[in-house]
């Protein structure tokens, strides 16, 4: 199993520093969750069953009911590979490395984006996996080229894998909506842009044949009633979505402007978060943790077998509050390597 | 995927009764569940992680830290076979049919209890698997047993396999506190007992390799935040847990008199479901149905394969309240075959 979690406990202890004393920006969610309502009784009591309105509400939010609930992205990555037949497999990268270690035992290829390795991927692969905008790169695929790619796929009988864990603020940008097509794979999860990572919830969008499969192999009962139950309701508010992604928009571009300010470049990624490539990754990671404030490092190592490593480079989540921005602002201010002109 | 759910919704139909007018008593969940205390956003909002408590308590309420927690038992009968190495397999039958279904790759043989076929198995398998008590036919075998089995087993490098899902009101009966050593495979959910069926958390006992195997194929996150924080509460509730198997006891022995009472025999099962074979089980069914009552039926028909089926039968769960139990008391009054004397 690849590592996830525990950093904050870890920087917690290495720079002696409380746990509650921490500005937490090492991941891509919405710091504001969407606040689940109360959970009845009978959510908890009784085996979770399709008929509580889940189905519908996703359906609506994303635009095509081609859909399965699953815990989360996790196990649709960890259980596709059994599912889609293939021998050549291609994966954008560097990527989000759950999927290259769910891909490990097909040996896939890499290619980096757009460009001639891209395009070769396409025309010589049974499948292509990639996370629209990626991550944490932040890459964003023009939905009319990705069209063109499933459609050269689908021709050969090939699959496109899109996981949009990011996309949520940028809806028109979605595959979803086509799903239910051969050869088109679309990932949604409610653990970014509603804030509900613990609740795991996510949704597959394929043909039905794929979604057979996926649901025998996952088993009944993936999604817990609790979590079903707090999916509806944030799938159905269209007021909340519509004000968060407001607030995110905004917060995504403040935040770029800030790690400008500060004399780190331009960075790219979604509102959710922004990614800095800097040969100075490890250095800015360790005097920002001296301030109590732990972003995500990416420091460059290679991650073994043939996988390509993620460059020097750090990603910057949403502060949660003005303190949070207050104090992300006077510490970048402390430790950038030098400063724009105001 | 077996069949599970919606037996309420197609009756409701089937005889015109709506929903909310039923006692269902078509499960053997606990119906007065542990009364989930309040979640935390950061429950939902994080990704859950290992360091909240739930290992710590699940280990105190079960006796063993050998444990792995899972969405359930579900997912670990799915995903045992791909950890338990072995040619030939045998199951007890008829019993609780998703075991069957997991191992039918490995084209399993069957035993029926205690006797001949089962001694057999325990000699010349390498994986015996058991549901204890089972379920639905309650049959309970002897600790000392199971531990003789486990040991004939366990010295040819085979595997016990023992779902201890209804055996919480007998603790004393459980194998889980062996857990650790070859050989041995535990598995217990919260489903049952504390009636948290929706809330999809288990665990499996084993040794530490199996437990990584499982845990590997599992993913990460597999159990949801708010269900870690609930089960968390349940298994260090002691309080609850007294008298929660002081009230199912106690409902157990009142369901048996009552059966017999209306002249169906001596049914046999845990107290959270009493099981009666009975050849007029399917007219009985429909009987309680047309009271707005539900029970399990179970109509005599081979599953396929070479499983065998489970002899016509009823399952009858525990009533919520003295409502319940008095309708129950009066149906049977009204439509079982004959009345003992009082």
């Amino acid at each position: 199993m690849l590592e996830h979690g525990g950093r904050l406990r870890r920087a917690a202890q290495q720079y002696g520093i409380p746990l509650d004393g921490w500005l937490d920006l090492s991941t891509g969610i919405n710091p504001s969750a969407y606040p689940v309502p109360g959970i009845p009784l009978s959510a908890w009591h009784r085996l979770p069953e399709d008929d509580d309105g889940l189905e519908a509400a996703a359906a609506r939010y994303y635009g095509s009911d081609a859909l399965l609930p699953v815990a989360g992205s996790q196990p649709a990555i960890q259980a596709l590979p059994a599912v889609l037949p293939g021998k050549r497999v291609s994966l954008l990268a560097p990527s989000y490395a759950e999927h290259a270690h769910a891909w490990r035992g097909r040996e896939p290829h890499w290619f980096g984006g757009y460009g001639a390795a891209a395009e070769t991927a396409v025309d010589t692969s049974d499948i292509v996996v990639l996370v629209q905008p990626d991550n944490p790169s932040g890459q964003l695929f023009e939905r009319n080229r990705l069209l063109d790619w499933h459609a050269r796929l689908a021709r050969r009988g090939g699959w496109l894998v899109v996981d949009e864990a990011f996309i949520d603020t940028m809806p028109e940008a979605s595959l979803a909506p086509e799903a239910g097509i051969d050869g088109l794979v679309v990932l949604r999860s409610l653990g970014k842009f509603f804030g509900l990572a613990g609740a795991r919830v996510g949704f597959v969008f394929a043909p039905a044949a794929v979604r057979r499969q996926l649901a025998e192999a996952l088993g009944p009962w993936t999604v817990s009633g609790p979590a079903r139950h707090a999916a509806s309701a944030a799938l159905a508010d269209t007021a909340w979505q519509a004000q968060a992604r407001t607030r995110l928009t905004t917060g995504g571009e403040r935040l770029a402007r800030l790690l400008h300010a500060a004399g780190l470049g331009r960075p790219s990624g979604p509102s959710l978060f922004k990614w800095l490539p800097t040969p100075l990754a490890a250095d800015l990671h360790d005097a920002l943790a001296r301030h109590g404030i732990l972003v995500r490092l990416f420091d460059g190592t290679p991650p073994g077998g043939a996988l390509p490593a993620v460059p020097p480079s750090l990603r910057f989540g949403l502060p949660p509050d003005e303190t949070g921005w207050q104090r992300l602002e006077h510490a970048l201010n402390g430790c950038a390597p030098e400063r724009s002109a105001p």
